[in-house]
C-alpha cells in the first residue's frame, strides 16, 4: 500500500518518532505534522487537546495517510480513543508500545513513568499498564521543567542536574528498576537522568513505536515495498529556531518542510 | 465614555496589568482576553504573533472596547504598529510606559532589559528607548526559563536562584543601575532577581501602564466616571491551573470568566 504514514505532534519533538520509523521502515513515505503554532499541548485543557488532535489527524487523512501515529504523549494520553472513534484508519499512540517494552525489561515490581503534568495526571499510563496485565506498581512523576530546559539547550548543565535531582529523588527512594521516558524531549536528557537514577532500565517509547508499527503494517498487509522512503514535514508555524532543534530530534538535516494552516473541525 | 477598556495577553500573566489599571481607574469597566489556547507567544514566529494579536484585538473591538492595551510583551514588541494600522481606536502597549519610567529613574548610563527571546531579539526596546531620546546604553538579556519557573511555582527556590545568576551575571558585570522587567511573569521573581542584582532600580512596566492609560483617557476625554468598575475575563482555553495562577497575578479572586473561541481574520 503506497499511501504515506501520518505522524503528528504538538511540535518538533515527535521527529524522534519519524527517525525511529524511518529506521525500521526505510521504504515507507512519511508525512509529519507539528502544530508549532499552538504548542505545547501539555499545559492546555483536555478538551483543547482532543480538539487540536482531531484537526491534526484530519490534516493527515486529507493528505492520504493510511495509518496515523500520535507522537505527542499528551495527545496520546487523552485523545487516542476519540481519534479512533472519529476516523476509520488505524491509529497508534506512543503510550502502549512503551508500556509493553517496560513490562518486558522490568525485573522488580516497580516501574517509574515521567512526563508532562497532563500525561502523568491523566492516568493514561496506569490504565495502559493495567490493560496489559502488569503486576508491577506504577509510580508517576510530572517533570514540567524538562521540556523548557531541553529547548534552552541545557542538556548537560548544573541547573538541569539540580532539577532532575528534585523531580526524580522520590522515584529513586521508591527503588524503581525501570524508568519510562514519557515525553518526546526526555531522551535528550538521558545522560543527566542517569546521573540521578543510576544503572536502571530506561525505556524510550518513541523508539519502540517503529517496531510496533512495522508489525501492525505487516499484519494488516499495508506495507509499502516500492516507496522512496520520503519524509515531508508540515509545521503550523515556522518559529525562530525550529530548524536547529528539529534536526537535533530528527538526527539528520531537515529538508522538504512547509508551513500550513489547519482547518477548524466541528466538535 | 462608558465603553470598556480592552486588555489582551497570550495568557493570564497580563492580569497584572488589569490589577494596575483597576487601581488607578476604579470606575472603568475592563474586558480581558487571554489567548490560553495558543500560549506562549514568545516562542512563536513574528508572523504568527501579529496574526494572533490582530484576532485578539478584533475580539475586544467586537465587544465595544474604546481603547486597547497590549499586556503581552512579545505582542507589544512586534505587533503594535500593525494593530494601530488595522484599527481606528487608540492602542497602547506595555513597552513604552516602562521605557519612560526607566529613563526617569536611571542615574548612570546603563539600563538593563530582560524578557523572552523574542522580545529581546526583536529590538523593540532599543527602538523605543531611542525614540524617547535616551542617552543611556541599553543592555538586553533573554531569560526564557523564567516563565516556566514561575508557572512551576518555584518563586523562591535554589534552581531559580541558579538560573537567575546565570542569566543576570552579564548585566551585573555591565554595572547597570536600572533593570526593566520586560515580561508579565518577571515581577513575581523580583525577590530572587534582587539577590543577584542587589540594590538597583527595578521597573515593572505592567504597573506603569495604568498611569499612562489614565493620562491618555483624560486627554482624549474618554473617561468613564459612572462605571461600576467591572472586570470580565475571557480565555480561549480553561486549562488545569488557570484559576490558581491567574489569581496570583490578579491579586484578588477571579470571577466572571468564560471560555471563548476567536474568529480567524483574513491576512
Amino acid at each position: 500500500m503506497e499511501s504515506p504514514i501520518g505522524i503528528f505532534d504538538s511540535g518538533i519533538g515527535g521527529l524522534t518518532v519519524v527517525k525511529a520509523v524511518r529506521k525500521v521502515l526505510p521504504k515507507e513515505d512519511i508525512i509529519y505534522l507539528g502544530d508549532t503554532a499552538r504548542l505545547p499541548y501539555g499545559t492546555k485543557s483536555i478538551d483543547a487537546i482532543i480538539q487540536f488532535s482531531l484537526e491534526d489527524t484530519q490534516f493527515l487523512v486529507d493528505r492520504g495517510a493510511k495509518y496515523v501515529v500520535i507522537a505527542c504523549y499528551s495527545s496520546a494520553s487523552v485523545a487516542l480513543d476519540m481519534i479512533r472513534k472519529e476516523f476509520s484508519i488505524p491509529v497508534i499512540g506512543v503510550i502502549r508500545p512503551g508500556v509493553r517494552r517496560a513490562m518486558q525489561v522490568a525485573k522488580t515490581g516497580k516501574i517509574g513513568v515521567i512526563g508532562t503534568s497532563l500525561t502523568v495526571y491523566s492516568g493514561a499510563y496506569e490504565k495502559a499498564f493495567k490493560e496489559e496485565g502488569t503486576q508491577a506498581e506504577i509510580v508517576g512523576k510530572a517533570c514540567p521543567l524538562f521540556v523548557p530546559l531541553v529547548e534552552e539547550g541545557w542538556l548537560d548543565h548544573e541547573v538541569t542536574r539540580l532539577v532532575a535531582r528534585e523531580y526524580l529523588e522520590p522515584l529513586k527512594k521508591d527503588n524503581i528498576d525501570t524508568l519510562l521516558l514519557g515525553c518526546t524531549h526526555y531522551p535528550l536528557l538521558l545522560g543527566t537522568i542517569r546521573t540521578v537514577m543510576g544503572d536502571i532500565n530506561y525505556v524510550d517509547a518513541s523508539a519502540e513505536v517503529g517496531s510496533e508499527l512495522a508489525k501492525n503494517l505487516r499484519e494488516l498487509d499495508m506495507e509499502n515495498n516500492r516507496g522512496a522512503g520520503s519524509t515531508a514535514i508540515y509545521l503550523t508555524d515556522l518559529s525562530m529556531n525550529y530548524k536547529e532543534i528539529g534536526e537535533r530530534f530528527l538526527g539528520e538535516p531537515m529538508k522538504n518542510f512547509s508551513r500550513v494552516s489547519l482547518k477548524g473541525r466541528a466538535k
